[in-house]
C-alpha cells in the first residue's frame, strides 16, 4: 500500500510540512507497513519557499533588504536542491505583516526590497526563480523591484523617482540601459492567482488598496498613478501593462513581473505541483491524502487539493480530503477528483480552541489514523470476499 | 457488499430510527449497490420501547395509569411483533420527565403505574416482559408497582400503607396472596447498567436521591426506609434484597424486579441485542457502522455500540462508529471491536448547533456518505491490486 501525503497548510495552525507530518504519524499508527512519501504543497502563498525548499533537499537564504518603508529589514528566500532556481515570496520583502496597521501606507511602501532578493539569488548563480505574489503591503506597479535591477524610472526634470505609488504619476520616462544581461536573462515564474487588470474598477488600487491602508482618496490617487504608468509603458516601449490577466496583483507587480521580466504568471497550484513532479511520484501510488484548513467551493475552484486531486484523478488514484472545516463542503469536490472528504475537529469546539497548534495536530493525526484503519479494513475484507467466490 | 446499520440515539437529536436512516442515506448516495440491514438499538433507557417495536414490526400500545403524584396520566409501551412480549419503560409511568422540578418528591412519588402497565399488557396477552429501568421520579424501592400487581404491604396497624417512599418506614407485613397467577408466571427481564445495592452510602437514596428532589434530611430518611423495608422482607420472605446487584435501580425498583418479580437484571445493551437477534442479523455482513452521540471512554463500558461492536468483532466484520462528539475518544476504543471511529460535525460548531435535529441529520449523511466512498474505493484498489498481482 503506498500512500502519498500532499497537505496544504491549516493556516494557522500548521504548516504543510508540519501537516504531512501528523498525517504520517496517524497513518503510520493506523498501520506502520504502509509505505508513506509525503510532498509539501503550496499555492504560491505564505509557505511556498518551506515546501519548495523541504520537497528539493534545498536551503533558505537569510539577507538584509529594503523594507516596504524604505528601512533595512532581514528577508529570507528559498534556493532549491538543484541550486539554480530561486524561491522568492514577495511578502517577505515587501509584505503586509512587515507594518504596523498604522504604518500601512501604498502612497509610499516599495517593492523595492523583492528586486534585491533577485539580485542577491543572481549573485549566488540562480537564473531561474519561483516568485509568489500574496500579501503585498505595496501599489507601485513593481517599479520599487525594477529600480533595484537596474530600471530607471525619470520625471520629468529628469531625475529619478522615489518609492510608492505616489510617484508613479511623476513618471515621464522610462531607462533600461543599466539592466544587466544578468537579469535580462533570468527566468521568472511567477505563481498568480488572480486576474485582476492593472487599474481601473478590478484593478490593485480599487480591489487591494483598502485591505493596504489606502484612504478612499488614496485609491483615487493610486489608481490614476497606475493608468498614467500604464500609458508611459505603453507609448515608450510597447507594452500593455493593463491587459494582461493578473496585471493587478500584488499592487501591479504583476504587471512588473510580465511587463519587464517577461514572467509567465501561472496558477500558484499547478506551478508548485511542476516543480515538486507530482506526476511523477503518483507513479504506483494507491492512495491520496491531501487536505487544508477550510475545504469549500473554493477548493473546486483551483487551490491545492483540488489540484493535487485533479492530477489523481487522471491516473485513477483515489483521494481522500482532511480539512478543519468542510462545513461547506460541495459535492463538486468530487468532480475534482476526491473521493471523501472528512473533518478533522473531534467534536463541537470553538474555532478558536480548533486552530490552535496542538489540537490541529492531534486531530489531524486522529483522523488519519481512523483513515488508514478503515482503508486497511476494506482491502483487507475485498481481498478476503475475492478469494471466497473466486479461488 | 452488506451493511449493517446500528446506531443507537443520538441524544438531543435523533432516535435510534433516525439516525439509522439518515446513515442509510448517505451510503445509498455512496453508492446504490450497497445491501443495507438496519437494526434500531437501544440501552434499555429512552428509545428502547421505539427501537423494539421498529425492529420487531410491533406496536405502540397507549392507556392511561396513575402517575408519580398519584394522578392519571397517559403512558406508552410497546408489544413487540410476535404479541406475547411487553416492552416497558418504567420512566412513562413514574418518570422525571413528567414532574416539575418543584414537584420532584421521592417521599411520596410512586411506581404504581408501572404495575398498572405490566397488568394491562397481561391482559392484552403478554406473559414476556422487557423492562428498561431509567429515570425515575421514585425512590419507594417498587412497592407501588408491587401493590398494583397484588402485593399488600400493611402497617403495623394491618392497614395498607400509601404511595412514596415514606411509607417503607411504617411497613411490618407483606401479604402476596392476592397476587394472581399470571403476574407470578410472567417472565421478566430487566435492562439495568448500574450496580448499586439497594441501601447505604452507594444505594438508591445516596446516589440518585438528590437529582430526584430529596434533601439531605429526606435522603437519610429514604435510605432508612429502604433499609427497614429490605430487613422485613428479608425476615418475612427470606429474600436478600441488598445484595443483589442493581438493587438500588430506579428508587429500587431493581430490588422489587429482581426480589418479588424473580427478573433477572441485564446489562442493557446485552438485553435488546439479544431480542434484536443482532447475532442472526450479522451473518454474511461485511461492515457495520454503529454509534451515538458522545463517543467516549463510557462507550467501550459498556453502551451500545461497544457491545455491537463486540459480537462483530467475534465474527471478524469490521465496525466503524460515527459520534458527534469523539474529542475524549479513547485507544480502548478499539478493543471492544470499533475499528475506526468519526466525528458527523463538519467543523468548529457550538454543541447547540451541532444539536439540531436537521443538523445531526445532514451530518450524519454526509459522513455515511464519505465513509460508503472510502470503503467502496478501497475495497476496487485491493481487488485491482490482487488481480494484478495474482492473474
Amino acid at each position: 500500500m503506498n500512500i502519498l501525503i500532499a497537505m496544504d497548510s491549516l493556516k494557522g495552525s500548521l504548516s504543510s510540512l508540519e501537516a504531512n507530518e501528523a498525517v504520517k504519524t496517524g497513518l503510520s499508527q493506523a498501520d506502520p507497513k504502509f509505505k508513506i512519501q509525503s510532498v509539501p504543497v503550496a499555492d504560491g502563498g505564505e509557505g511556498t519557499v518551506e515546501a519548495l525548499v523541504y520537497a528539493t533537499n534545498g536551503r533558505i537564504v537569510e539577507t538584509i533588504v529594503t523594507g516596504p518603508l524604505g528601512d533595512r529589514i532581514a528577508a529570507k528566500y528559498g534556493i532549491l536542491g538543484e541550486q539554480e532556481t530561486a524561491v522568492i515570496e514577495v511578502a517577505e520583502a515587501c509584505g503586509l505583516p512587515l507594518l504596523l496597521k498604522e504604518q500601512l501606507n501604498p502612497h509610499i511602501t516599495t517593492t523595492y526590497g523583492v528586486g534585491e532578493l533577485i539580485l542577491d539569488a543572481l549573485d549566488k548563480g540562480c537564473h531561474h526563480f519561483i516568485i509568489g505574489l500574496g500579501g503585498s503591503s505595496t501599489n507601485d506597479a513593481g517599479i520599487g523591484m525594477l529600480q533595484a535591477l537596474g530600471y530607471q524610472f525619470l520625471n520629468r526634470e529628469g531625475e529619478e523617482v522615489g518609492f510608492g505609488g505616489g510617484q508613479l504619476e511623476e513618471i515621464a520616462k522610462i531607462n533600461s540601459r543599466l539592466v544587466s544581461d544578468q537579469v535580462k536573462k533570468a527566468v521568472f515564474r511567477v505563481a498568480c492567482d488572480v486576474n485582476n487588470p492593472l487599474y481601473g474598477a478590478n484593478g490593485a488600487a480599487y480591489i487591494y488598496g483598502p485591505q493596504k491602508g489606502a484612504t478612499p482618496e488614496m485609491i483615487q490617487e493610486l489608481d490614476s498613478g497606475l493608468r498614467h504608468f500604464a500609458n508611459v509603458v505603453f507609448e515608450q516601449m510597447g507594452l500593455d501593462l493593463q491587459n494582461i490577466a493578473g496585471a493587478g496583483a500584488a499592487g501591479g507587480l504583476g504587471a512588473a513581473f510580465a511587463g519587464f521580466l517577461n514572467s509567465r504568471l501561472q496558477s500558484g497550484v499547478q506551478l508548485i505541483l511542476d516543480i515538486n513532479k507530482l506526476e511523477r511520484k503518483l507513479t504506483n501510488v494507491d492512495l491520496v491524502i491531501t487536505g487544508e484548513g477550510k475545504l469549500d467551493g473554493q477548493t473546486s475552484m483551483g487551490k491545492a487539493p483540488a489540484g493535487i486531486a485533479t492530477l489523481a484523478k487522471e491516473r485513477g488514484i483515489p483521494v481522500i480530503a482532511l480539512a478543519g472545516d468542510i462545513t461547506d463542503g460541495q459535492r463538486s469536490l468530487y468532480d475534482s477528483g476526491i473521493t471523501a472528504y472528512f473533518t478533522i475537529v473531534g467534536g463541537p469546539v470553538t474555532l478558536e480552541k480548533a486552530l490552535e497548534r496542538e489540537v490541529a495536530r492531534e486531530n489531524l493525526t486522529r483522523t488519519a489514523e481512523q483513515i488508514g484503519r478503515v482503508w486497511g479494513q476494506a482491502s483487507l475484507n475485498r481481498l478476503k470476499d475475492y478469494g471466497t467466490k473466486h479461488e
